[in-house]
């Protein structure tokens, strides 16, 4: 049994405390929250202890009438390896503890990939995490890029990934983020997003641009792909997706007009917080002109990366192939391939 | 002077006409409504006579008790050409009309191609419509690429152009059409807008996606372009696009943080319904990654076109160079450069 912390209970941290208790090897000994607000009384709820980020943390709860088990450190001690969940860059500030109790972690995908040794997607380099001490689970489009770009470059090779990202602007618990009837424009072209791919595949470039949309479900991703196999065709191209864990395709003409009606597929799916794991690949849309691969693919932003902070605590503990930890994860979570 | 009937009224024949009675050269004979709504009330508020499109349509005005020039017969008889800015694919619906009483016609860029002798974009091919029949001004995001494609192959030489395109769901004055917090994917690749740029510009091709997103100002585009001078720099795309008529750079730096910014800014020009007549390139945004250009520009649907109607009227007519009128159309719209 591998025993987890949650540090954040945010977006991520409480879909990761969910899918680590619903796995068969691994138990929640707690989270860690800052503030005593509602997110707090859903902790409670669902019986996971609370530890305090620190003593002026403490004094909130306190005064909110809202027992915690102690604070981080105590939570720290008391686990094989923590999960950092805590919002932007966060994590880093955590980092001491984690090192001086010896303890290892998993950073998200809003640190800076010198944060932890390896910068992990779990169909990707699994191996490469087995028995470090942390990993870093790349961010929600950093994920969906890799799974797919990954799946390409196994069959076709790729030599060019070019991909325009179109961002909601925000998730739907922090609505005062959001921006209405604009497009929100970083002129910094590359985005982060490519070089972040490079992080966990190193072999091929990739050039991002984003935007930023005022929706609240879904990134969009329009991909233009120069692939070194010149024989490939569409259908080999939605056989490989088709093929690929964690990837699934949709279409128009099955009624999936909108990022709107893959949301509402996914509420029909009977997960929790009606989540969606899989990338969302539009299959009608798969075309090559000239030897470039063009796709539109969706990602959602909330709960795509957390089957990789689970398969990511299996390959920091060790002893787990990676497609032994993806079925297990996949199973647990509903994952249908 | 030449006599000019704007067939439609909406967004595009509202801007036309008012550009059309702002020239030197050209006069307003009537507009031809299909319905007395608050539009025809514009209209009569403006001094535009009223043609009413049939005998059912003239019931309506009669009832309505808005006065009435006569039909749309009996102004493509008293005119020199008509600008048809019917909606969508409506306008070859009145072809036949235009022909047997031997009208010179201006189309918009809803009409398939083959509509009409000649896709239209001022700077790109004025001489093209030169004493032609009819010309098809294409629809504003091809005219935005167009005006940029254009002055990038005749500098740098254009090999392959890869565009997509973040579409505006609907204008202000369509609300019911919008989209709501999803984006809506058409997953046709190509867009129709890469192969309608080809109408204007057959030398290069151009590959387009376009998504529509819940905004109701401009277009966003990001271009992906293959040049054939491969020792082109940044600051010379710069240069190139800031000598391009109907082109402006605008910067995260000065403020353009959204299309929002953009909007505002037009709204401080002092035009008609605080028009963009302009394509506008965010210049922090231009780069050049292995001999490809990126960069980010923002087309405002409803007026981009209005300019390119007011030219394709000299071009037909005859009589003017290109230069010449696009200086008088400049002026007159209060277009700086």
């Amino acid at each position: 049994m591998i025993r987890v912390g949650v540090v954040g209970y945010g977006v991520i941290g409480r879909r990761v405390a969910d899918a680590v208790a619903a796995q068969p090897d691994m138990s929640v000994v707690g989270i860690v929250k800052k503030n005593p607000d509602y997110k707090a009384r859903i902790a409670v709820s669902k019986g996971f202890p609370i530890y305090a980020l620190d003593g002026e943390s403490r004094k909130l709860f306190e005064k909110a009438a809202i027992p915690i088990a102690g604070e981080i450190r105590d939570l720290v001690k008391a686990v094989d390896i923590v999960v950092d969940a805590s919002p932007g860059e966060a994590g880093a500030a955590n980092q001491e503890i984690y090192r001086s109790l010896g303890c290892k972690v998993i950073y998200q995908g809003g640190e800076d990939a010198d944060v932890a040794d390896v910068s992990f997607v779990a169909q990707c380099n699994f191996e490469k995490a087995e028995g470090k001490n942390s990993a870093r689970v790349v961010s929600c489009n950093t994920t969906g890029l890799c799974r797919v770009l990954y799946a390409l470059d196994t069959n076709f090779g790729v030599k060019l990934a070019r991909v325009v990202i179109v961002r909601r602007a925000t998730d739907p618990d922090e609505p005062e983020k959001g921006i209405i009837d604009a497009v929100s424009i970083d002129p910094k072209i590359p985005s982060h997003h490519g070089p972040d791919v490079n992080t966990v595949l190193p072999n091929f470039k990739v050039i991002s641009a984003a935007l930023k949309i005022p929706t609240t479900h879904m990134h969009v991703h329009t991909l233009i792909v120069t692939l070194r196999d010149a024989t490939v065709t569409k259908d080999k191209v939605i056989d490989v997706l088709n093929g690929t864990t964690r990837v699934i395709t949709v279409s128009k003409g099955e009624g999936f007009k909108t990022t709107g009606q893959v949301f509402d597929y996914a509420r029909e799916m009977g997960r929790w917080r009606s989540d969606l794991y899989e990338v969302a690949i539009w299959k009608d849309s798969v075309n090559i002109i000239d030897g470039e691969l063009y796709f539109y693919m969706g990602v959602g932003q909330e709960a795509i990366v957390v089957p990789e902070n689970v398969d990511a605590i299996r390959a920091l503990s060790g002893g787990y192939t990676r497609d032994e930890s993806i079925r297990m994860t996949n199973k647990t979570l509903n994952i249908l391939k």
